[in-house]
């Protein structure tokens, strides 16, 4: 048995992320010992139930005491709370990162916390589902996944290709990013999706001349792909769009911008300018695919294989 | 052998649909013979060489002599014109539908052209994938999905039960609409979905800041769900959103309006109404899942297990 990368490391919280983090951690024998710490005593207790960690603790500060790595998976508006109560029990050494959406909000918020001495690096796996909670986690959700680490000027160059070397053994690819540039890419190919497909499914609940029972019955025809990312966990989300707010109001901006285009093509019957559009989107499909972040079966794999109910 | 419910039927377009009709009327028996028409020689040779029809015909006039049961599976801007064509050459007591996704405009464009004696009745199968073409159609298709018939007061009832029991046959649920109705269901459950999907796609890939390769790389967060059905097919998305303006710019308007309260919000840092909508908006997903319109599986059932390239 070779040497785990780490003697110890400590998961700031147990949701999807956290909970993936301690299986693929385990089944790859990153760490010598697995601390973790939720919020809730539920999810703790489940934490232990499930041997997602070796010891669970009643705080964050108690969890990151000794680790060699601390991973905070907690939704980003309480970053800053969590980096404040683990900052004074934080190893000097240590690792400390995140898996965050947004990355200049955490930065901001988590450095003023950190002791000297102690290597913090933010970090962002592009990899997650609809789902929420410790048993939400799976192994292989990071595989054939990026993750982006977006290390501060400063950053310990030892520390950041430690903390890379992590995750291209769960599975991932990374890259390194400047954090502004991050949160103006995250915008587009995920917050303000995400902010459309609640937008959508919302629209929908709200209108009287078609009832929730038809939105239901026949969301085959297009609106049911958006309900999947409209089920994502409501309070990561909230915190993304409170604290990305410059980058999501920019690319906002231009896809209305778009949008209003796009009726006025409606509008005027410019057949011509729809279709040139809807023939162009296409190509972005196959560079997907392509890039292997997608498969290329239709309809993503539905085959009529599930039941309907009235 | 039981008698097969249709001596010929005839499929006008050998498109998704129209191929998955053959395809199923074939596994079910439910007609003595097909014939098929498609506009181009290259899709008419492949219909034949994968067995699609029993007999392939140069004109839709020449497909359609002596059916029982014609299926319109063209986009819905050139229903009209194959109407026209078709006329003439109906044998009385023929039932001719439709599969196309707006029913105003192809009810008021296929009519005139039916001769009497002849039963039109419009249908939308409420099933297809982003494939398009002669090659991507499958039995199961239509299995477990819904199937709206939009039949007008004067309709005859045997020819109505008729084709619902037809599409009942190729394993789908019939319900019966009020065309305006349908209309406007469609254009929240799919022709508003593929509008805005299609915008955030062009959005996207015509950014400076983010490149196209940043796009498609880190898709997995979100925006991959998207392009899936901005690869429709352009023709048939163009004709829909061209017939079925007023619909869709009815819901899009409240779309629009319900976006911008949400810009608002954001812009004001609202995270309780933020949150608020982003927890109605689960139960929805529950909704679809729940009345077997889609899988459970998270993640539409990815796993990792396909390869990321550079």
């Amino acid at each position: 048995m070779p040497e785990p990368m780490f003697q110890k490391v400590a998961l700031v919280g147990l949701g999807l992320i956290g909970s993936s983090l301690c299986h693929v951690i385990r089944r790859e024998g990153l760490s010598g010992h697995i601390s973790g710490h939720a919020r809730s005593q539920a999810t703790r207790d489940k934490a232990l139930e499930i041997g997602l960690v070796d010891s669970v603790h009643e705080t964050a500060a108690e969890a990151v005491a000794d680790a060699d790595l601390v991973i905070v998976c907690v939704p980003v508006g309480v970053c800053g709370d969590v980096a404040a109560e683990i900052g004074p029990a934080l190893k000097p050494g240590a690792i400390v990162t995140d898996v965050g959406s947004v990355k200049g909000h955490v930065i901001a918020a988590m450095t003023p916390h950190m002791p000297p001495g102690v290597h913090f690096i933010c970090g962002h796996p592009i990899a997650g589902t609809e789902e929420s909670g410790p048993e939400a986690g799976f192994a292989s959700l990071f595989e054939n996944r990026w993750c982006i680490l977006t290390p501060t000027p400063d950053a310990d160059a030892a520390a950041c290709d430690r903390l890379e070397a992590f995750w291209k053994a769960c599975g991932s690819s990374v890259e390194r990013m400047d954090p502004q540039h991050h949160d103006l890419v995250l915008a587009i190919t995920s917050h303000v999706p995400h902010l459309i497909a609640y937008n959508i499914v919302g629209t929908a609940a709200d209108m009287e001349e078609v009832t929730r029972s038809e939105v239901i019955k026949y969301s085959a025809a297009g609106f049911r792909d958006f309900t999947r990312i409209a089920a994502s966990d409501p309070v990561m989300w909230r915190d993304v769009f409170l604290t990305n707010r410059d980058g999501v109001l920019e690319m906002l901006g231009r896809f209305s911008e778009d949008l209003t285009a796009l009726q006025r093509m409606i509008r005027n019957g410019d057949g011509e300018a729809l279709q040139a559009l809807f023939t162009r989107t296409r190509s972005i499909r196959r560079g997907i695919i392509d890039a292997g972040q997608d498969e290329a079966v239709p309809d993503f794999g539905r085959r009529g294989d599930i039941k309907p109910q009235e």
